[in-house]
């Protein structure tokens, strides 16, 4: 699946739907056995979270984004199927396993400090499954956008291929993981994420009604709106 | 304590049952503060649990095998001895220090996946409580078996010395953790081990259930003859 | 905020009143919003909880003393303040960030089991937290102190900087700290504590009264009698 939403692959409303369609085919589809999670955008696998989703709108609009959000996470932690992105982070953590490339301009990371909101806990616990408590703590405290070599050290990504083997370690890594038997590697899968997974779904109504109330808040909307000022000077 | 079962230290029904007498006899000997599990075999600690227990067996054999593997952890993972084996994982895990021999053919790991089979949920909490969540999620899902390097280098074993220097440091290993009262060391422990007893011992009846509803599958025991046939051919 | 408690900065009860007393004053104090916790005194952060205090008084002296240190704890864990104390064990567990002086001589853990005691379940939370379950596990059961290298590789100390460059160091961590938004930073480290400090919360009591207990009893007066005897012969 290669993302292709310009100019950065943001998730949107729109892109949300359209990806976990996507996967619900991938799914059912008794033919396909693994998913390489990948980019058509050079440079760049996924901003994250769309902003613009989270600002100036409506508490239904704001509800109806952060169910989407869940559902991608829920679908894609999950999965039955193997799957190896190749960057991000949002995503890249729901995955079985995280190929980057090597390059200094690229970052990875929760940086959701920075921009004055916060992480939601099931996130957190993704994150912490990757990378583990401490150094969980102090990333998401800080909102740190981490370096290839830094993500690699952390334990954020599993693997760094130059820029031009991604395509084909991706392939590799997915035939590695298909070479075991399905119903093993699955069942394993669901033992280890049944306690994260089991959690957000018992609280998944509270979450939202917490994120609509958040980000509603007059002075949640202004630091998001100091943050795009920001990136557009950044820009221009 | 050295293992000698031949060929190569499978677990067995009998084996072990005859190490649970042995581990409570020497629990009972209050000369004996410290306990080094080896092996009297060349070259193998112990292949793990003995497959032909799980093939072509009634339910109830299936349950009496399950309920011993169960007890061999339950006795070893909360006993007061100090122990510290001198490699293996099933059996190694529920030690409180793995000293490992240098030898590029030995490996360790869970390689339960591999045989279309699943490593149970305590094995599961032991596993990630060695070597932390993300090593065993791919670990476990993919059913590696690891060389010593990888080995020390992930956390599964302690520590890595040359195949003549074993005993000695086992035994020197031992020392230092019994220098210490035996009444704060062991309350340590069990506060440490605490919740990963205690959840296996609230779901036992469960966890042999679902293991003799599971290896009782035609597709389960396909997978396992599939497994034996291989070993064989590898051997021959 | 330096301690200044001669010879070794012991935690006493009337330290850790004070202590309380002043972070209290510090947490209302708008104007603040980070602090540095270091020593006055050459050589030594803090030499741990007060062995004095917990030797030959009453069960009530011991209860205030717990409930004391239970209070450090609970209010410099969840301080709201960005905080990066300059060495220590108990106190430095508790805040943001860790940073320790080059010193061969210097050391840091969690040495109860050397002295025939018993870490408490909230310190035990603690130090898995930032070490992680088997390294916690390893250095708890051996009430291991740990040299600078050591406790900067297993994560103990996030950084280990040059004697004279502490202060200097200490001063910029928290200025990255206070550059994020406070409520993004509070909130995250809430979300990331809480679990700990609820479970501390609900077995306080509990907590105080295992406590009274175990130190009141013969056996563990006479250990520490012999510890302390032990540490006044090396002195001289």
């Amino acid at each position: 699946m290669k993302f292709k939403s310009p100019p950065v692959n943001s998730l949107s409303l729109d892109f949300l739907t359209e990806f976990c369609i996507s996967l619900e085919k991938l799914e059912n589809d008794r033919a396909c056995r693994g998913l390489i999670i990948t980019s058509a955008i050079p440079r760049v696998f996924s901003s994250g979270l769309d902003i613009t989703e989270m600002y100036g709108k409506s508490t239904e609009h704001y509800a109806e984004f952060w169910r989407a959000v869940q559902e991608m996470w829920l679908r894609l932690y999950s999965s039955n199927l193997g799957s190896s992105p190749a960057g991000g982070c949002l995503i890249a953590l729901s995955c079985d396993y995280r190929i980057m490339a090597e390059n200094p301009k690229y970052i990875i990371g929760l940086n959701e400090a920075q921009l004055g909101i916060v992480a939601p806990f099931w996130f957190k616990d993704t994150f912490v499954n990757a990378v583990g408590y401490r150094t969980a703590e102090r990333s998401l405290q800080l909102g740190l956008l981490h370096s290839v070599p830094e993500a690699h050290q952390m334990g954020l990504v599993d693997e760094v291929v130059p820029e031009e083997k991604l395509q084909e370690k991706a392939v590799a890594v997915v035939a590695q993981w298909l070479a075991l038997p399905d119903h093993s590697r699955q069942l394993t899968k669901t033992m280890m994420r049944k306690a994260v997974l089991d959690h957000m779904l018992a609280h998944r109504e509270e979450d939202i009604q917490n994120f609509v109330k958040f980000i509603s808040k007059d002075s949640i909307q202004k630091s998001l709106s100091v943050y795009m000022e920001m990136l557009k000077k950044k820009k221009s």
